[in-house]
């Protein structure tokens, strides 16, 4: 056996641990009986004993550096490349640091959860801080000398740094500023009543369906926060229901199902190999993105929606097909980023992006971050935070040690402007197809130019060969101002 | 650390693991997408490589060795007693042969469903010859000089011997036969009509609460063959519906729920270590049987059952509570195990005994073994097998290689016998509660007698203790000749 070929054997065991290891994360937020978390603990903590200790394997050192020697073909040259550079992550971060890490955030993330039920910052600011050093420490010794906030995003976004980041936040915001000042400016209709669940459920099912979602290797149920999970055969999606706002329930089948349909649409040779899942955490994001945003908020196919609705649920008080499209892109004052439409959104992720920036390079201290972020709302936003659970507590990443991982949502938009700007040109018919809820040739499209390549280019440059240009902030900015200027009149 | 700690760590490590890829066969058969088979095959394959590895180890037998010269306290001795098992027969079977086996009795499974689905004996009989000829190799590896039997046998209940069964099924036999005669000679009402599949869960759901389940620790869902799984705090057993016979999906439930309840009643010091487990696949079958038959077909408790089933069904065809006792327990012809009653059940097992220990001796060929079973069934039953899945293809279990499992399920009956006698003796107003539909009494008696012990206790010593007395059958027919002697008028 060639080295090549023997740690290609290696490898695929390990991903097909790492798939049961994620697939036990499924079971956690959807059928795991309440009584068997700390047991759960342990469970999950030797799989990802088992995993580490196969990353950082020095027979995989050896024989990586052997099949380095001897592969030429594109396809083995890309999945050494990933092979490497998960190598290098992987024996580069001490041991200790790894396993403190992994029991810390473990802690904090429960922290963190009473700390948001209780509105009580204080209370978790001491196991964040924690958390801040610790990965201070894992970016140094990621770090090779860079800085240590680009060393955290290469984990999710490899090849992007915050240098890039700067310059495109600061081409979005301004447009963004002035495109939201006309939107909040103007009235906004809006959903009201009871949407029964199963209705709900049942009309996400078809959604999954519509949009590509192949449900013969992957299933849909509810958790209390969506989410996507696994790769290759078994890509699993998660949905929730409140029946006041069923658009949360279809957005979020719809948001889900674009990332499932990625790691559906790579190709079937390389399942259970590095370059078998997505590639980056923004270029999952702009499928995600563009299955909710350009497609299903999109004008043509909110027709289609209201008349599946109206099916569904009989007359809601909507009086009629531009109505709906209104309410469903509503542009709203809030707190929460998760919430927000599709002016907003990047506003939220940039706050976020500067503080944990400035938490990382040691200039705001996770005891001032509390003020900083209440600060940076009402400047942003122009009013203030009500509480610490509409505020600095709203989200899950930090106490997970998730720093370098919101600017991929905006990256994630950016490149589903562009990709999106290539889509209409290459479907001119998308309109039409849209208003009659066909979504085949957009997603076929999406999973030839993006989904089918997985791992085999870098995140720029898939995105790049999909739209024949370099990604850019222009087309999903010019997107918005059409749509939006149009909205706002 | 001491040895025995440092042993104990990596043993709690194992068992986590083989509890998660034990979840993935329960995932497989609940919830798994269809297309994910052949993925998952590969990631059941890779936790089975971890496991093995594990369970191989030098370092392990090093270890282990070092603790042994050390522990001295009971409970330790036991913990190291299930480790030098596991590990000498871990050691004793060569690599390849353990590969091969389960390469093999995966293909075997898959052609056993499809023989079984053509009624085509002759269709399975090479791949089962070459499971045959492995299973003998890795009994040899096994024996020691023993008989080969003897040497799967322990696999399943460590401490019995075909000697010993042998003995079993001669004083069985003669009194089993007697009472078939007698209760085939009788008329049996049976349940007739559709029972609607929301009512029987509910009433599944019911009952397992009743039995003691706690379901904040486990859950219940849908599968083609109910089984349990799991140990310590998630323990998920499954049912199954079908419109015209609720009994099977009622009596699944409470068989199930034995099993659970065995694995739920362990003393959690116990949990992710050797003795966190059912001790033998008999003690286990002795806690799903008494559940479900000496408990759950009794006469007070089918009284209580009735007046469920009235509230929940309305009027089904039955008179009154002495009817429908009769119809849970008719006594019928039949082929298939399992769905025997209570006196023809062991008749199957009896059978599969013996020409499982031929085909293992070498005495019988497997293109000889359809002709085998059928005479042997005619002989025993009075008619002839009608088709190949209503015989020889019936059961799933020689197709993965379970040689000696069959006769636990005797074991388990035996036992069941032994503990409902003591747990009369101990529970005076069983009746009483049994016909209000309380048995809390009733399986505390048996969590404290039984389930609590885990692995701490062989097999039958387990039993003794709790009965005051070796496991014999005379309890058990004695129950039999009572119930279906009074039955059969």
């Amino acid at each position: 056996m060639s080295a090549y070929d023997d740690l290609m054997a290696r490898e695929r065991e390990t991903q097909a641990l790492a798939q049961v290891a994620g697939r036990l994360g499924w079971d956690q937020e959807t059928m795991m009986p309440r009584g068997a978390a700390d047991q759960r603990a342990e469970e999950s903590g030797a799989m990802q004993a088992v995993l580490h200790a196969r990353r950082v394997d020095r027979a995989r050192g050896d024989v990586l550096a052997e099949a380095e020697g001897q592969a030429t073909e594109p396809v083995a040259r890309a999945q050494l490349r990933h092979i490497r550079r998960d190598y290098e992550r992987a024996v580069k971060v001490p041991g200790d640091l790894a396993v403190a890490l992994a029991r810390l955030t473990s802690r904090a993330q429960g922290q963190w959860a009473e700390a948001r039920a209780a509105d009580d910052y204080a209370a978790f600011a001491p196991v964040l801080a924690e958390v801040v050093r610790l990965k201070r420490e894992e970016a140094a010794a990621l770090s090779a000398g860079g800085t240590l906030y680009d060393a955290l995003l290469e984990d999710y976004e490899p090849g992007m740094s915050a240098a890039k980041l700067d310059a495109m936040f600061a081409e979005m915001r301004p447009r963004l500023v002035a495109l939201r000042g006309a939107a909040l400016a103007v009235e906004w209709p809006r959903l009201e009543g009871r949407f029964d669940r199963d209705g709900q459920l049942a009309l996400s099912q078809d959604l999954a369906q519509v949009f590509g979602y192949d449900l013969s290797r992957g299933r849909l149920d509810l958790a209390v926060h969506p989410f996507s999970s696994g790769s290759g055969d078994d890509v699993r999606i998660t949905t929730r229901v409140s029946e006041a706002d069923p658009f949360n329930c279809f957005y979020s089948t719809i948001h889900e199902v674009g990332h499932a349909c990625y790691e559906q649409g790579i190709d079937p040779a390389y399942r259970l190999t590095p370059l078998g899942q997505g590639v980056s955490m923004g270029v999952h994001e702009s499928q995600s993105r563009i299955y909710e945003n350009q497609l299903g908020r999109s004008r043509a196919f909110c027709g289609w929606l209201y008349g599946r609705m109206r099916d569904g649920f009989g007359d809601f008080g909507i009086a009629d097909e531009e109505t709906f499209y209104r309410a469903v892109n509503r542009v709203h004052r809030g707190y929460i980023r998760t919430e927000a439409d599709e002016v907003q959104y990047n506003l939220h992720v940039m706050l976020r992006y500067d503080l944990e920036r400035a938490l990382i390079a040691g200039d705001l201290s996770v005891a001032d971050l509390e003020a900083a972020w209440n600060d940076r709302f009402a400047a942003d936003f122009g009013y203030a935070v009500d509480r610490a659970s509409n505020g600095v507590l709203q989200d899950v990443h930090w106490s997970v040690g998730l720093f370098g991982y919101f600017p991929t949502y905006s990256l994630g938009n950016l490149y589903a402007g562009c990709l999106f700007e290539a889509l209409q040109a290459a479907v001119p018919g998308l309109d039409a197809q849209l208003a009659r809820g066909e979504l085949a040739e957009a997603t076929v499209w999406l999973r030839g130019a993006v989904q089918r390549h997985g791992g085999l280019f870098e995140p720029t440059e898939v995105i790049a060969r999909a739209c024949g240009a370099a990604p850019t902030a222009g087309p999903l900015l010019d997107y918005l101002d059409r749509k939006f200027g149009d909205l706002a009149g």
